[in-house]
């Protein structure tokens, strides 16, 4: 039986986001989804919103289970036993990033194995951050996050 | 229960590629390892020297199976009912060949899934090419190869 | 008047082609679509096989005109009178050729300007040797190419 | 007739903007340039002071307007009936920010076009924060800014 | 006789830092490492503990000295008369901003050449922001930074 | 007393290779120009012909020796007792290149350094390859080399 975590800060979460993580349900026994606690960077939405809006993408799935952490993600993946971490990767410039992350992760924890999804071309150019910008602009985000995402950025918007 | 597929043309096996492999078996409940029948393309060893040589590195692992394929590697997958194609990615150029991969087997196939492991830096800069480059120069590669293919290189030089 | 010059081999046309050269030809007054006569290189298609394919595509466009040219890119858009040279940005590592020689371009001929559109996320995947490559393995372009280049490879890989 | 926006925040204008700008008032009928309204970042010219640099600029250039904006860079060109979005790209990293820029734009806004010039080589090093990286240590910056913008880099390093 | 600058915040020193600067003094007459003076940016550690830190580790080598400056550094290379600027070049993201300053460095003074070394493989995931990042959520960087780094990063965290 | 070694096949010589191997001689006591002996690869000029041109271009340098050599660059250094490998790094793609090869001699020959050289913006678009394509359909590369080398490819063109 194999757990595997999907570690983000999910600043809102995005389409691409939901779909790497259904994808990931049909291979691993158990994905725990964890919106990670940055208490320094600057967010649009409190560690309690992101939580919120990622849970209610997944409240119906059983083999999906969504949790917040802090500290070390491999400390977290040791704690509740998961063996991978899930990450996806998009064409754009991430991939350098991704590979300084694994590669200290495997130094600190060689027991623990990061795999990478290949973000779907449709996901190829959504980040949190492209959804923010937009949105805080006024554009229309309806094709890049689900519906409560959606309201929840025109609730932060107006306020 | 789910079966995966490492698919290379191993020109020849290196010992990244081996740890990937194992590192796969720590996760995947089968690995199949396919030798790629490549008959275009201008390789040093046959489809079955290589086939022979990956071989030989795994014939004491029950959940470790070498075969020979050709073809495209999602109809492979299906006939094997792969649920899963493994790549390694290499900090190195690659990863946007193994991007535009990706895509085109999720356009050719959206059932089956690429997963990605990240080279360890051990091995970031190792490839096949290289091996076959030093070693034909009369470079010393123990370091890079296990020793079947250090003495089947040497074999192939002095012939 | 703005008459543009869209190169490239098309060996053979994919959509990505024909979506960028649709696109130019709301933008510029006379788009020339050249296919470019290359003796050396191994190609899947002769010249006359891919000028027919790219002029099949274009036939009711009367701002788009299909012709074959050999020699240097920037020789032949003086000779046509044409003031741009378009290229189509794919997000993968052709960047950096297209950069080479868009400098190289400019070099030569600094009154030629060279543009280039950022290619759909529908078609980024898409090349010529993609598509060759799956569709001489057999496997479905149907959603790569236009009907007339898929009836063609069809009767390449029956030859 | 084709009216092209080129949009940056020219904080301040340097010299690889205002060739680019002029290659393109050899193309397109309209250009105009859009220097955008920016609350939230922290800049070094206001956004008084960075439209008054960049008009100076281009003042006896009929084709070529300036004018500020703020909001999306789609929804204003929309307003003013601008078919397209120009870029300019260096060979440096930021291909991968417009390249995402361009597929968000093309996603609100798919009748509007982005088109990219190539930066000359002479200016391929050469980006705002570089400029007042060097000015504001008291570097020689002459080469890379008009005169204007010299003198206004002057006066702010001794306020 | 070839003297060098190595610049750099060594916000903190570690391995990696250490290895090219030792790298370096087999190859040029001195070395001067020259810790940075960056009066605006956020760092973890003041001028003078960098400075100490990095002292530290060299205080037994002649050719290698230690210092600290301000300003640009090519102005601080002729103050020193130091022809040559030293670089370490990771496979990661940096060499494009390694580019641009080189080229900066040569549009302000031609006559000082910058030189790069490759980063060893062991180290090539590691830098000051990862050394950072991982510390300060407890893990463990004792493969990462030398004994006195480790203990002053244990301070800093315990403070 | 460093002696340097700038290998390259240079077919042919360009005038970046020259900037090169010019700003080299200013830092290092002896600097060997060793024109690689490629037997498999096509190339334009044969080796006599290449060692000629380059030989020719430095022909008055006393601290430039230009020579031929075969077999593994790292023990061609150590016959020749040179302690650095110099290249010269293009802002494209061939970083990746240029990373791999240094990171293989360095485990063949931990003793021997790769220094780089970042390459000149003037040059940035150069290569051998860009020179040969351009000649070879008759494109001036009057600034691109120098006049022994436009003899040459002339008459290899008339050939």
């Amino acid at each position: 039986m194999i757990k595997a975590l999907f570690p983000a800060s999910f600043d809102p979460i995005h389409n691409g986001h939901i779909d790497i993580i259904n994808r990931a349900a049909q291979i691993f026994d158990e994905v725990v989804v964890g919106v990670y606690d940055l208490p320094d960077k600057d967010l649009l939405f409190s560690l309690d919103e992101r939580f919120k809006l990622v849970q209610e993408c997944f409240n119906d799935r059983s083999m999906i289970t969504v949790v917040t952490y802090s500290g070390l993600t491999v400390d977290y993946c040791r704690e509740i036993n998961a063996k991978v971490i899930l990450r996806g990767l998009r064409v754009f410039s991430d991939f350098e990033y991704e590979f300084r992350l694994a590669l200290s992760n495997s130094e600190l924890a060689p027991d623990i194995e990061t795999l990478s999804f290949i973000t779907n071309k449709e996901h190829s150019f959504l980040s949190s951050s492209t959804v923010r910008e937009i949105a805080l602009l006024g554009g229309d985000v309806s094709g890049m996050v689900p519906d409560n995402v959606l309201k929840a950025l025109k609730d932060k918007r107006n306020s």
